[in-house]
């Protein structure tokens, strides 16, 4: 592999993201990795970090068992990009995502995303993963 | 950048991919970049390269003024991530779109992506891109 330090550090702070606030989603632990100026582009999200952390709150009382499996993660200089499996309760074919994160000081200051249902029984019998 | 001359060339290849088929969905370009074992984990197409030759005649046909505009592209190793918007007519809002592509022998070995309706009006008045 060819990643620097840094990108080693930015790949690394974006798991850590995942393990400590978005699988336990939970919002006490957003400030040690978002940054107060984030950027959200998520369409259907409102802005700002305040409401990622509502966000948050919301998901863990509606769907308190629900799981983000990654399966794969990238870093480029300051961005890096994950792909990963959203179910939200035991049985659910769920969502597939790729997010994308830029960055900054340390935090993730910027984040992009798509998502997707997964759909069994298409023309495809591999797997969307 | 960190970017090795290797991981320049990968991503290049994969923008070069976008320029010659997909932008002008053009079947006779596939051969130069995608691999003949291409795995494709796009839930909707048919499995393999002749598949995305059929596609792409077929996009063609139906929405000859479609565009792939590419917002964003990095690289890690042998993987490329590319986030753009599809606009099937002029005034389509379309579909935000994450590909992910494994390079391989200096072609396109696999392919996942995300797709999603782009929304006007939503909570969030930042841009999807």
């Amino acid at each position: 592999m060819s990643r620097t330090a840094q990108e080693e550090a930015n790949l690394k702070l974006v798991l850590d993201m995942f393990e400590h606030v978005l699988n336990p989603m939970d919002s006490a632990a957003v400030e040690r990795f978002i940054s107060p100026d984030y950027i959200q582009h998520n369409q259907m999200a409102a802005p700002g970090r305040e409401a990622l952390k509502a966000f948050l709150d919301m998901i863990r009382e509606q769907t308190p068992e629900a799981v983000h499996d990654v399966k794969r993660a990238f870093v480029d200089g300051d961005h890096v990009t994950v792909h990963y499996h959203v179910r939200r309760w035991p049985g659910d074919p769920g969502w597939a995502v790729i997010d994308i994160f830029r960055i900054e000081g340390g935090m993730i200051a910027e984040h992009w995303d798509v998502m997707q249902d997964v759909v069994d029984g298409g023309p495809n019998p591999i797997s969307q993963f």
